[in-house]
């Protein structure tokens, strides 16, 4: 069976704390849930603003090859004919193929919150429904509250969406908006329903009680044809359930179903969501299931051994069947196969000597508090550093970083860097104020080499930590800093140690300009 | 029915990328857990390494109320009698009272990769397990990989937990280790297991398929006695079940079971969870089910005024039942009963004028980005401050502090603190080295200080700890520093914040001697 993937992102989605997409943010991602083969796009709700009515403009230029774009809205208001209504007028000017239409299903939203008597809330969903199939569109009808209302009044609840189906709603999708549903409530509503409603029926889950992914599964268990989600689960609260997981579940781990299957489909979710999660600039979870970068990361020797030996033994499915990569992480907990293993790339693994080297300098690291499960781009410039195939972008001459504060005041920061640029290059001695040392140092550096290598203008710093290694000596302790950093392509994480902060952060920002560097010269063995 | 929650966030949480606790982490997260009324908390694997082993030493004088600590061990080596093996000895030793042992179900993971045959594997549960009943302990049996190990042979998985029962286990908790599992597949496996096994069963499950909660709660329905995950669901790859998540659905969504019955309880979870990302160091999951900071989050007009009239037309549950507390994302309406509650020992609940004034300050200090949670002796200070019961120990007149560095060698760092003594007092003007900036500034404070306040040298710094706020910023973004001290009678906590970290720090360091200063003097209302 073939079960449609409903994505509103662009829309409920973005009622997600701090969630905010621009316009050109919507249309590319339009383009790409497009691509992957998903088959309905809620662009936005077009009474609510001119963004979302630009959208449904400019999103007609796109040719989508196979997505439909769907533009929500609310039933009629009360008491006003669908056809002089704003909000129905404002959803039939977006000429979106498609319309979704929210009317409440509970009696108690009905008289108490809307404020209507019970049978023009029937009126409404009939009107607004009728108003739109005669201007020749689809309709999805969203029955808001749907399982809560079904629970407090059963026949009411049945009402409203046989109303839907009376005006020609094509799909009825039942929503669990407070997200309170548990999967055995799900399945014993959705099948009372399916014995008065002949009209397909969707299911629109929130993840409150931490089930959105199984409340859905257990719905297109019952038959409904359409689940409506959000790419990384983003949205109001707990957010929507995560369409990634219901797509990767529904397609690897339960037989009879298909989806996306009209575009390059599964094996790009992993870049679908880091996709979301650069556009919306939110930072990546990296325990994601199925897509996190923590997914398929292994630690501890024996798993590594065990994973290099027969992947499937420790890995639920094979990474790349959802685009996303196995990982070996260096650690203290690991021994010779994880270093091994996390060397391949660098087609380092028949030398027995340099491979020798690499772990003892990866000992001395630890030993002094270095991690590198967590800065991969580190470890990788060690690798290059200990194979000798590695000559320094710059060299370091001095730098100096002063906070000065009067007063209750915010202090005022300097950094200046002075450096020798590639070995035999000038040398550069710029000067930058920051928000902190950090930033300082960061702008200063940038300054003193931005005119020999432009493309650092496309990397940006995404995540700054900081942890005390050895916290028993207080702040007189070693510190570990971990700087995450981004461009256009790819997030890499850069790592410093040294007891001193500032120091420690001057050796992360260093290798991860570094890493900028050599990844935009090939020389990173990928 | 009462189910148990075992945690494991100690032992298998911190497996979890980029988490590690520290000793005294560990022991605080464990008392934590007791009182709100976790069962049983696996602390660590006493033969990896010195923290553990420590760990079980100090544990022993927390005086635990009801949770039963639990030490972790493998199946012993093949080959070797019990009472031989370092591992059981190790857990011997531990003096746990619960002795978790781990073995293997799946032939593939017998003969392929711990390279035994499968009747050695038998032997190696059976011995393991006796050895630990013989000397006294309560012994819980993870049948690791059990549900891939019983798909693809279910008389050997069968076999294997039979000789744990054989051997006298007290319970035998079913793995799924990899995650791969969805709820049909548990209820099937483990209806078949119930029909074979008379002991009590367990349920451990990971998050990979986005299902771990589900799958703990159908385990639960098919009879399974006890719940293994962590708080938050830290672990490897995608996570361990959050057993937060487990115990609010069965206690708040499921009728006719209880958990943490004898604690604090549920109203505690929120609490609990953000005390251990704290711990951690991890950044909080705003849209956490149940406890993150926007789970009970109103946001929109519409959906505010409802929430306003009746509130459960968009709550699945009360945000105090777990703890947690709902916000109107327009305006802060947040946390006057948490504030009620914290400001009590100040005998301060009589006076409304107070109390709001305090709200309002912890409102506008949480807007920039401020966590009392973890920071008491920074919120007990506030509350002296708004009450007018505060008196400044000195004021600052200027800080500066200085890094400098030439080539690749450690930077030299001096820090200069010009502070005028108790208001009227004399002006001291101190300069100090130290290893970064923050120790510096210590330096020089208590240099400047001590002449006056000589019990500052009885308080030291026990850990740093910092984190960036809106860490998409990148290194111009907010810092919040937190800093641990002690003396010998008292460990307290302060905070500081401000976009640049030697400020948030110089703030988190005021506060931390201040807070020994007025607790010395008996000012504090404890």
């Amino acid at each position: 069976m073939y079960v449609q993937m409903y994505d509103t992102t662009l829309r409920d989605g973005s009622q997600g704390e701090g969630v905010n997409f621009s316009l050109q943010d919507k249309l590319l991602i339009t383009r790409k849930l497009d691509e992957l083969g998903f088959d309905f796009i809620e662009g936005g709700y077009p009474l609510s603003n001119e963004k979302d009515t630009e959208y449904f403009q400019r999103v007609r230029d796109l040719d989508l090859k196979h997505a439909k774009v769907c533009a929500f809205g609310m039933t009629r208001r009360r008491g006003v004919g669908a056809e002089q209504d704003t909000g129905m007028l404002a959803i039939r000017d977006s000429k979106a193929p498609v319309c979704t239409i929210v009317g409440k299903t509970w009696d108690l939203h009905v008289t108490e919150v809307l404020r209507v008597d019970l049978e023009e809330n029937l009126a409404m969903i009939r009107d607004s429904i009728a108003f739109l199939k005669a201007e020749g569109r689809t309709v999805f009808y969203d029955a808001e509250h749907f399982f809560d209302g079904f629970t407090a009044n059963p026949e009411y609840a049945l009402k409203t969406v046989q109303a839907a189906q009376d005006a020609g709603a094509d799909v009825i999708v039942c929503c669990d908006t407070n997200g309170g549903s548990l999967p055995e409530r799900i399945v014993k509503i959705l099948s009372q329903v399916q014995k008065e409603i002949r009209t397909p029926l969707g299911i629109h889950c929130h993840n409150d009680c931490d089930l959105a992914v199984a409340n859905s599964l257990a719905a297109v268990e019952t038959g409904v044809i359409q689940v409506q989600g959000t790419i990384n689960g983003i949205g109001e609260r707990c957010g929507n359930v995560d369409l990634l997981s219901v797509a990767a579940n529904l397609a690897l781990k339960k037989s009879g179903y298909q989806v996306l299957t009209q575009g390059v489909g599964l094996t790009h979710l992993t870049e679908l969501s880091r996709y979301v999660y650069e556009l919306a600039n939110m930072n990546f979870r990296s325990n994601q299931a199925f897509v996190g970068r923590s997914a398929f990361a292994h630690k501890g020797g024996m798993h590594v051994h065990a994973v290099n030996r027969f992947a499937h033994s420790y890995e639920h499915i094979s990474p790349e069947t959802v685009g996303n990569e196995r990982r070996i992480l260096v650690s203290e907990l690991s021994g010779r196969s994880n270093i091994v293993a996390k060397t391949t790339k660098h087609k380092l693994d028949q030398d027995p000597e340099i491979m020798g080297a690499i772990l003892a300098r990866v000992q001395e690291l630890e030993n002094v508090g270095y991690q590198f499960e967590a800065a991969e781009a580190s470890f990788d410039l060690l690798v290059k550093k200990v194979a000798g195939a590695y000559e320094p972008k710059f060299q370091r001459i001095h730098y100096r970083v002063n906070v000065e504060t009067a007063g209750q005041g915010q202090p005022l920061t300097e950094a200046t860097v002075k450096l020798k640029i590639d070995g035999e290059g000038p040398i550069r001695h710029e000067v930058a104020e920051g928000d902190g040392p950090v930033n300082a140092l960061d702008q200063a550096l940038r300054k003193a080499l931005i005119g020999f290598y432009p493309r650092l203008a496309e990397m940006h710093l995404v995540d700054y930590k900081v942890r005390v290694i050895n916290s028993t000596g207080g702040t007189a302790a070693s510190v570990r800093v971990v700087i995450e950093s981004a461009d256009e392509k790819d997030v890499w994480s850069t790592i410093g140690v040294s007891e001193n902060i500032i120091e420690a952060s001057w050796l992360a920002l260093v290798d991860a300009v570094e890493y900028k560097l050599f990844k935009d010269d090939g020389f990173l063995g990928k």
